[in-house]
């Protein structure tokens, strides 16, 4: 197993606790110098809060373990890839790498609607795309087809 | 003064709040039936928590106030363009509509740098801009004279 497939595998558990309380399977962690420092699952529907997206609830818990609102040394873990609102707070915390699992294509921030990186803000993450992205998908559309029957 | 104006002007009192606490002073607003539920500033630096914009803090209140994530009958008027994280969470909160005073040429994502209402994401909103921008620009022009002395 590589590097980024060992900690894709723990976002992919956040996800699955995430798949259980019936909200959409995403989870996130942010690993700093080999460690996990933080994680998120979505929680939506479970909190009533449309910005709790997985990475949203990582990054704010990252900041307040670090004491920092700079996360320059993180790198990201994410089953799904960021949509504009998560991929916008990986710019305004500094974030330096960004892996995701499967791709997004009504949503993705990353290439797939839209390519943050390819604009002239004050910061660019480095992107690794695709990693795990058949389990991670996969759990997505487990959780629609459920869904729907 | 019209009803736009009247918000922006509420909107700048939380930017003079942030200013007041050394923050750069970006206030925002959330209306629903031209009423005001909840309300952001920047605490960027206060918290140490890149999420803190104005904007997130106030649909975040929103969402809890109202027990939802769909704002879909929510103003937001903020002094300063959002940026991608701010107009990404107005698109996921499904906000409809946006006012914002002075333009953002570094990180604005309603025209300035990006305009996200131009791809297909599965929500638009409204957009208002320059409502009271001189003043909402001269708080922040202020701000950072002062901060270079």
């Amino acid at each position: 197993m590589t590097y980024d497939e060992k900690f894709m595998k723990k976002a992919i558990l956040r996800a699955k606790k995430a798949y259980a309380e019936g909200e959409v399977p995403i989870g996130c962690v942010i690993v700093c110098d080999g460690k996990i420092i933080s994680s998120g699952r979505n929680r939506r529907e479970t909190k009533k809060n449309a910005l709790l997206h997985a990475e949203i609830s990582a990054i704010s818990a990252a900041c307040e373990k670090l004491g920092a609102w700079r996360l320059c040394d993180c790198e990201l873990y994410v089953t799904l890839e960021p949509c504009p609102m998560c991929a916008g707070a990986v710019i305004n915390s500094r974030i330096k790498r960004v892996i995701f699992g499967a791709f997004d294509p009504k949503a993705g921030a990353y290439g797939s609607v839209i390519n943050l990186n390819e604009y002239p803000f004050n910061h660019k993450c480095a992107v690794t795309s695709g990693v795990l992205k058949e389990e991670c998908a996969g759990l997505l559309s487990d959780f629609f087809r459920t869904l729907r029957k």
